[in-house]
């Protein structure tokens, strides 16, 4: 199965939600802190719970690499864990690559033949060259970033150009000619509903990784709306902190699983 | 003593040239192929045979990530010989870094923290909050991208914005406004020799790394020549694969030493 074929599949179903395993060891319960591999441990937990209603899991690798070594192999682990579980499920490692052509062809074999990813995420500065060695693996599926959801994107993503448009539509404008739309997906905030709104017929033939949901502070109701109005059904929202840090406590991946089950509760009401 | 006080060490005594370690083991000499930790040999004979006449060593995530965890213990283990030869020496995590807030947080504690980098480079796409964690590190010494060396600049660095300058341009501009000389670096090619001389009073104030000269390219007279005429001596020349991979024979490291001097020859010349 392509990584684009697995997107359709959960997306066909109705499936939207990308859990994030942003697993900061200071907030995981106490209990599992002193095992083994608590983020593993902690990860299994969570995955085991949210199986059912995810359609994707996306591992920021910021977070496992700031352990080192045991990081690494607890990424891997985790990547492992989740096949072994469910071989339709989309798994996102989330490193923001783009680096000149041979060294991103490093990186692209690193998240997709050593780690085993479905996807990746590229920033775009560096153009057309930094990207291409990703998509070179046809099967799979890159995410590049087009606005994303933080308060600094108005620094350079909405700069105008002298063309009169912003930076990121010039970015979503030309990954569009660059690639195909069963290797291309977008990296769009939802805390910017007001341009999703604007750019959604350029945004569609590309798969939508929607971060900003939940902690950041937009809703995936709005953001389910817009894009079933458009008939664009290739869409993920992500959502981490909110699902996998429900609670702290011994019930944490019950809390996990319920936070789910209320996101795709949301997700199905902006349906009716 | 700080990133920036290693860097005015070493270009004072007119050293500029930054080793890229980007060690791609199947360009290594067959020899050392066969032992353990291949990839660490190999930079080990480099290190020792370089460290006189280099400034700087940079080590590339991407030729260590894409060995997983045997690779990222590579990385640590030579982060950890470099500076157990010489405490002077800077030594740059080069991993292209720019995320959200908290994940930026990660990276930095990673690259700084746990693998001991002096240096970090750094995407700008998202803007200042996903720099600003690194900059919190103020004894460390971030190189934000601002114009690179591969064709793809041409593709968004230099799209002109509605006032007339080059998104690159901005981009330097603003960092400028927004961190202090002391944690200030920047990137830029030197394949873009034009863009250089018209850009160098703007580049004062900052730490340059030049990636572009040798196989890229550009000429390390010409950028040397060009910085001392307008007395910017905080530079870098990044060379990896011309003196890495000088000779993948039993002379590989005798051969990296003689390119090394060549470089350093040809920099002193520039001054004359």
């Amino acid at each position: 199965m392509t990584s684009f074929e697995k997107v359709v599949y959960q997306t066909d179903k109705m499936k939207h939600v990308c859990v994030g395993l942003d697993t900061d060891p200071t907030r995981i319960p106490l209990k599992l802190q002193q095992g083994n591999d608590p983020i593993f441990t902690f990860n299994k937990e969570i995955i085991d719970a949210t199986l059912d209603g995810a359609a994707a899991y996306k591992l920021n690798f910021a977070f496992y690499e700031s352990h080192g070594i045991d990081g690494i192999s607890t990424l891997k682990r985790t990547v492992d864990y989740i096949k072994s579980k469910d071989e339709q499920i989309i798994i996102i490692g989330d490193a923001k690559r783009g680096d000149i052509g041979n060294t991103s062809k490093m990186y692209a074999e690193a998240i997709f033949n050593e780690f085993g990813f479905d996807c990746s995420t590229l920033a775009p500065y560096m153009g057309k060259d930094s990207l291409d060695p990703f998509f070179e693996f046809q099967d799979k599926l890159n995410f590049v970033l087009v606005l994303t959801s933080n308060k600094g994107s108005e620094d350079f993503e909405k700069l105008i150009l002298e063309s009169g448009k912003p930076l990121y539509k010039e970015v979503l404008s030309r990954i569009k000619t660059w690639y195909p739309s069963s290797s291309l997906g977008t990296v769009f905030g939802a805390t910017n509903i007001e341009n999703l709104k604007e750019d959604l017929s350029e945004l569609s033939g590309t798969t939508v990784l929607v971060p900003g949901v939940g902690a950041q502070g937009g809703s995936a109701e709005q953001v389910t709306k817009l894009f079933y109005t458009y008939g664009h059904k290739r869409f993920l929202i992500n959502s981490s902190r909110n699902i996998i840090f429900a609670s702290n406590g011994v019930d944490f991946s019950e809390r996990a699983a319920q936070e789910l089950i209320k996101l795709n509760t949301e997700i199905k009401q902006a349906l009716v």
